[in-house]
């Protein structure tokens, strides 16, 4: 078990996976900074991101890995890797094409809250890419 | 049971907190858009922090609600509350003043995995603060 301070000051990388062996990763634009969506990670799609420069997550949904962009061909390239001080969560700085997000939009985050509401959202971003022409089923 | 179409599409507020009533919210730099920090927020977390204006999250090694920089200062001023399509995650533009992070660095993400490694972290920024100062017990 490593310690808090090897953990937190230390130079050897000890992803902290959760009681379901998945940590979260948020994938951020290495150009514009935009956060483009969060994922999950376990330790095998981790590896495969290393190993590949390619970002592989895995599906909670699914409970099987997905090459992001697989389907739709919106790879996310990685060029640097993150990790936080309790290292528990990771950012993976990457270059992509256009349309990161399954709806259409370039980042998943394409809505914010209204100011002053607590329920009322507003699109910040237009479409990039008709998803019904690229996720032919 | 809100439909994938309302979430994905919708302009209803509708966060999806997980079986733990928690959903993870990441904290960006409103200005230099740096990610700074991951953490959770539970009902009241997010309530407060929308009614209040400054993040609030949930601690889970401490199962409590704590409004970030209650002990050092280092408040974080929601600028813009962003969700993702399917609204199971946050981000928050935030203004902050230094030292986000209680190593002392200014984000939590202060080391990056070095190339070509798997194992081996280089640090990536130097501290801005002093925590032994900031954190008196």
């Amino acid at each position: 078990m490593a310690t808090k301070q090897k953990i937190e000051e230390g130079l050897e990388f000890i992803p902290q996976f959760d009681d379901n062996g998945l940590i979260p990763v948020v994938a951020q634009d290495a150009e514009t900074s935009q956060v483009l969506m969060v994922g999950y990670m376990n330790r095998a799609a981790l590896d495969l991101t290393i190993r590949t420069g390619c970002a592989t997550y895995f599906s909670r949904a699914r409970q099987k890995l997905w090459k992001k962009g697989e389907e739709s061909g919106h790879v996310q390239k990685v060029q640097q890797i993150l990790v936080d001080c309790d290292q528990d969560c990771i950012v993976l700085k990457v270059t992509v094409d256009a349309g990161q997000c399954h709806v259409g939009y370039q980042s998943c985050f394409y809505r914010a809250l209204k100011k002053g509401s607590n329920k009322q959202l507003q699109f910040i971003a237009e479409k990039v890419y008709n998803p019904k022409e690229v996720y032919k089923k």
